[in-house]
């Protein structure tokens, strides 16, 4: 086996992770419909030998809070996944291009296809990051009062990836024969109708597309609750997901990896990223100082609204910011855990309301690392080389600053560790991610009954 | 007002438009998922000052005829069509993109979405070419057991083109201030939801992306149907047609520039462009020779399966090709008009089988001209000069070679004669077109109340 390498991803977030980046002037402040930056961001992460970029999404706007605060924040106006990178794929050889899509909200034949698409335009780079949508703004978008319950939205997902994944088969990989002299194009015995009829869909197929060239996009996925859990190990080949202390993300790798076998299947088929925010300067301080001077610009009705969620019917605005919030609530029943441990770790720490919204401010919650590329690179290698992580989901606090940061001063630090690429291996993220090209299940079945 | 010129679409279907291209050497054999050959067709059409590029699209596999025929068709494994142009948009500078979609088997929010995202991406050069899809291999994918009946289509299309008209407006144009001094990057009161309630839409809104740079995508429709002709008269701005006399393109003009008036619109709100398939010779006799080898590379259960639905259940395998078919039939109640113009054709001058079917597999009934370049710039100067056509939809046979030839011979000719542009005028597709950009209903309304 090749010495195991981290896997990276560039999560490209608007104007950065960071809620206040967009004021920051190494942001590009109009980014969310600036292709020319995309563009440029993408080259760089190609630079830097990332394995892919990414973006999270949802089909409505983010959220909101006060009016105050909603009009402060930079992620309103954005492109949608699947268009921005199939235009960012003909300008880039060999990034991978992960795209955010609902399978609560989308329909599975038209997903299947753009998703296909993308894949045959980027020539075997696509990923599609599954999510079930739990953003409020989103239902009334769809003609609906409220979210299926999660439950619903999981075992419906289970479905959704088994109608796509079964359209992206439809025609097996020898299918065409593109021959002028006889006049065949291609053999309709080697097409497949799906002919689906499941609880949630009813999809009889083909799809009108051709196997791509990964034979089907790499699956992510980004929920950690158990249900997430659960379909990342039945189906994803890479997860996103948030923890900030070591202990916590080698628990969450043990328990997923875990879950393999029952699926049969190994431990390396699914490629686990913890997010990190990396705030980088050539000296701690100079780390320090960057950080200090983003924190400054987030107004404090923006940092009230992204704890607002805590207190559900409390009037914020009213508080102290710089004493301890008046009171510690009781989170709501079926809250994710995230949720309990801010308030914990709020309660131990004696956070003051500012210090609260600014812990949660630099990255929604994941992990900040904030000092010299040494220091990044060295708790990333800790985290690599001790059951937590198989490689990172790298969420810039500025774009496209701190990415360029990353680029110029952390992967060469990783490269000199032996850690990451100096070369990409393959042509396809498949390939570059060390993933298996999975098998037409048409054409399994053909030669098991042969 | 300005010299009235020509506007010129190149509709780029996969090998080309004859039914027998991808036999063809001068197609590209595997273009409907070669991204290379769409970038450098979209290119040339661009070196030849086309306004737009244009495919045809449904989410579902094309016309199936026999197995025998089914397999040496070239059209059935292609992009899907916002991916594919959102590709193209970065790798040219001028020329608009015309992707289909549908409105009765797409969702509103997500396809208002994704052409507004496509709009940016290009800087301003997307349309949207509405159609309510009649292909007999879609329905299936949606769950359902047939079309919906042609009214409620329409109907249904009048609404969905409503609703995502006003999910595009759902930012003012100058609703982003961006100003980090300050720390507003919007004004929230510029922001509307749309709370659509309607008979077959439910939509909340707001769209999480601004207003695209056209206020939004030129709307083309390409039905001739009695309720398609309505539909373009309450909503398109450009609409794709089929006739193959100079008279029937004629009183199809009249009749629906005549419609504009009752919707508040003038003439020069809709172009109206119908096909044209130009096969170019240097001389006439080179031109003629080109279609004899095109027509002679259709083989021959390919050619019975363009022409099986006018004898429906009719096994026409067992027909001699070369005498005229055993009897005519007499078409359905509720058939397109063409249907039977082409019957009486076939009675008029006693085709035969072979000549039938050659007659429609050259551009599926289209328009086809044989001839020089002068011979054809004549034809065009002539439908464009006595109320027949703004311009035209150019259909090349085979793709990218009659392009090519178009670019090189007919272009430079309709330049010569002062017809069509040497350079373009503007920098989007409606400045291109002509065609003026539409004010933001919310402001409209605002205005009118001050």
């Amino acid at each position: 086996m090749a010495h195991r390498k981290l896997r990276l991803g560039a999560f490209i977030m608007a104007t950065g992770h960071h809620i206040a980046a967009w004021r920051h002037p190494g942001s590009q402040v109009d980014s969310g419909v600036n292709i020319d930056h995309y563009i440029s961001v993408a080259q760089l992460a190609e630079r830097g030998k990332f394995d892919q970029v990414f973006v999270a999404d949802s089909p409505g706007v983010w959220e909101q809070g006060s009016k105050e605060s909603f009009g402060r924040q930079g992620r309103i106006s954005h492109f949608e996944p699947v268009t921005l990178w199939s235009a960012l794929a003909v300008v880039t050889k060999h990034i991978g291009f992960v795209a955010t899509a609902s399978t609560t909200y989308e329909d599975p034949y038209l997903l299947a296809r753009k998703f296909a698409s993308l894949d045959h335009i980027s020539k075997g780079r696509a990923a599609w990051n599954v999510v079930t949508t739990g953003n409020d703004s989103v239902y009334g978008n769809f003609g609906l009062d409220k979210h299926p319950d999660p439950e619903v939205r999981y075992e419906k997902a289970h479905e959704f990836l088994d109608v796509v994944k079964g359209l992206w088969d439809s025609f097996e990989d020898d299918a065409f024969l593109r021959d002028p002299d006889s006049g065949v194009y291609f053999d309709p015995d080697k097409l497949h109708a799906l002919n689906h009829h499941g609880k949630y869909h009813k999809v009889a197929g083909p799809l009108n597309l051709e196997r791509s060239p990964q034979g089907h996009p790499v699956i992510v996925q980004a929920g950690s609750s158990e249900p997430g859990r659960e379909l990342a190990a039945a189906t994803a080949e890479a997860i996103f997901t948030a923890w900030t202390s070591l202990e916590e993300a080698q628990a969450f790798y043990r328990d997923v990896k875990g879950r393999l076998a029952k699926y049969g299947r190994r431990p390396e088929q699914l490629l686990i990223l913890p997010g990190i925010s990396p705030v980088i300067g050539r000296t701690q301080e100079e780390a320090e100082a960057k950080w200090a001077e983003l924190q400054k610009l987030i107004h404090p009705s923006v940092g009230l609204a992204t704890i607002e969620r805590f207190w559900p019917g409390e009037d914020l605005s009213q508080w102290d910011l710089d004493a301890p919030p008046p009171y510690y609530p009781t989170p709501e029943a079926g809250r994710n855990s995230r949720h309990h441990v801010v308030i914990e770790l709020a309660r131990r720490e004696k956070f003051t309301v500012r210090q609260l919204y600014e812990y949660l401010a630099g990255a929604r919650g994941h992990w900040v690392v904030v000092g010299t590329p040494q220091k990044i690179a060295d708790e990333m290698q800790q985290w690599f080389e001790n059951g937590a992580a198989d490689g990172f989901n790298v969420m810039p606090p500025v774009l496209p600053e701190s990415l360029e940061d990353f680029v110029d001063l952390v992967i060469p630090e990783l490269q000199r560790r032996g850690l990451f690429r100096t070369e990409y291996e393959g042509t396809t993220l498949r390939e570059n991610l060390g993933l298996d090209k999975p098998q037409n299940r048409y054409a399994v079945k053909a030669a098991k009954a042969a």
